[in-house]
């Protein structure tokens, strides 16, 4: 069995380590994919934004640990959720896990007790929802364990933030990845269905400093050398890309900054 | 069997890959956990610090290749210390197994003893411990590896740098996570027997260049917004965190900084 | 089996992990070794630079997938480069393959032909490459996947720049590491052949905007404090580093810098 993990926890430190200490110790034979481990701290909207873009190559029978917590130690539930295809998610109930599972199709819901000794105030991704996340991994349902279902909902997240009017759209930096290129929560269908999909046709980009003219290419190759461009990304939505070159930099736009693209 | 590698690589490089292909090709079916490998460069007493803090959640059988290695090439020692719950580390005799191997009770210690040809004077890490935790993982026990045993006691090293005084405790800022907590070497424990432990309870902080009123949390969510706050972590030590922020630069402390803190 | 897994995607984004839940999806019993995720954006040279260091430590039967890729989208094709000791490369053939299947030798090429439906332009790593490494990995041979057998030779790069005169050699910063380290494309066996290699030799390294006066030494140890000095680094390349500092901000040089080395 697989368990995919992600969270806010970063690589300075031991804690993404350690949690998956404890996953072997209960399950040694399981393997353990990083999703990423630098979602922005805290970052519980970039976090479902990420999970929701990965969601339909998650192998059927994947156990899924997605940990961006602000809220450990407070009244938020821990939560498992069982979707269609068989994946298993395990985590804060913040909304994190909420835009993947429900494109999957909830099945089922339950609520983590925790066994109060041995649980820290402030890391309950190493004391709760990994252990949880190891023995689903054996195979276990959530009925064997410390956990009572819920019939209602889990918290939900709205990831498409996107408004649309007459040729217009109005949404959200989610990610500045590692080429510097932004990423956004504008869908490309929208883009698509407008039909400018020809290479070098001209879009316009407001921020909220300023405005730029920018063209459309479906790829690094068609853009010349240092154009700042319109690119479908690989997960279904609008980025805007520098070829050789940071995109941030020069739209000088940081995640959750409003983005506005619009078509004559 | 499971080897848990820690180290001061860093992950810009080939580095850690190719200690691990080096591991694969001996015992292909042994799991590899990364402990974390961006340590601080040298840092010798973090690297002991961290390590200690994961060794209560090491399985049984672990082997623990921790590398963080300033004397490559120097004269000195490699060696192998096996413990109590059967978990055996391999790396330089520097003090980084010290305070991790004495938590668990060491039962016993070997030199290893280089293969000289072959051997980089850069990069023991590759060379000498990452076959020799490969070997041991496949149930080679030390006797018969290239080693002999030691009778005198590895090098220790004192991560315990507390000195306390009556109401106060002073310490060092060893790590600043990814949240930018300040993560101390002073034990929670100290606090806890104060009395110290209700909610909003009022704590000095003084570093070298300043002092601060702050309050004592259990958790994130019982802080304000842009609080900065003490904060028991979950491994027992001091740290002084920020609601959404950077304490680190609220505070503006680096690794190895003195801090004290001062109840009245 | 194996995949050794090499990329400039970062580790910011959810990119290396969809890949990685993309191969378990076809081989649950794969192991995945991250050789490095962060080679510098679109840089090919560096990246087969850094494969080609890895050579010599993969495991027989390994599935290399190493994916720095600026030409996705483009004409550029798609390759599977079989080598001596059952060593199998999957990615672009922008030349990223060519020094380290050159050193080991080419035994067959194929071109990989992608299915279109399912391809995204700008990720060819995760929509094909990903998914081949993981056929091949099962076992299958190119031949039994969507390929033709190619005649031509692979597209070359040139990782040896080093150029040489008497007492005198000119290359080029390829890498700063994580300890500030210079780590450059000038062979240390050039060095050896000159005779300096008694510790603490001078030599002079010249860069676009200065001149050096350093030392050579074989390991960290034998430099004083805070010295800059030259040194072999592990794998065959000289280095240029500062004992307990960085070498590239005492230098101010930058990856892709010349860099010159004479010998009196």
């Amino acid at each position: 069995m697989l368990i995919a993990f992600m969270s806010d926890f970063g690589i300075e430190d031991e804690y993404v380590g350690v949690c998956k200490l404890v996953i072997k110790e209960i399950n040694p034979l399981v393997s353990i994919i990083d999703i990423t481990h630098t979602v922005y701290p805290f970052d519980v909207l970039t976090g479902a934004w990420m999970l929701y873009n990965i969601t339909e190559h998650l192998p059927p029978n994947t156990v899924v640990l997605p940990i961006v917590d602000p809220g450990v130690g407070s009244e938020r539930k821990g939560i498992i959720v069982e979707t269609e295809r068989n994946i298993t998610f395990v985590g804060p109930d913040n909304g994190i896990i909420h835009p993947s599972a429900d494109k999957l199709g909830i099945t089922g819901v339950w609520e983590v007790i925790p066994k109060e000794e041995q649980v820290s105030p402030t890391f309950h991704g190493r004391d709760i929802f990994a252990p949880t996340a190891a023995r689903l991994s054996r195979g276990m349902s959530p009925n064997e364990l410390n956990t009572k279902p819920l019939k209602t909902m889990i918290k939900e997240i709205n990831i498409f933030g996107m408004q649309t009017r007459e040729g217009k759209s109005i949404g959200e930096v989610m990610h500045i990845d590692h080429f510097g290129t932004i990423r956004t929560n504008i869908p490309f269908s929208w883009l698509r269905n407008t039909n400018i999909t020809e290479n070098g046709e001209p879009i316009k980009v407001k921020t909220d400093a300023s405005e730029f003219n920018l063209r459309y290419h479906k790829t690094f190759t068609e853009a010349t050398a240092g154009e700042t461009f319109i690119l479908p990304d690989s997960f279904g939505w609008i980025s805007i890309a520098r070829n050789r070159g940071r995109a941030d930099k020069r739209l000088k736009l940081r995640p959750h900054d409003t983005i506005i693209i619009e078509i004559s």
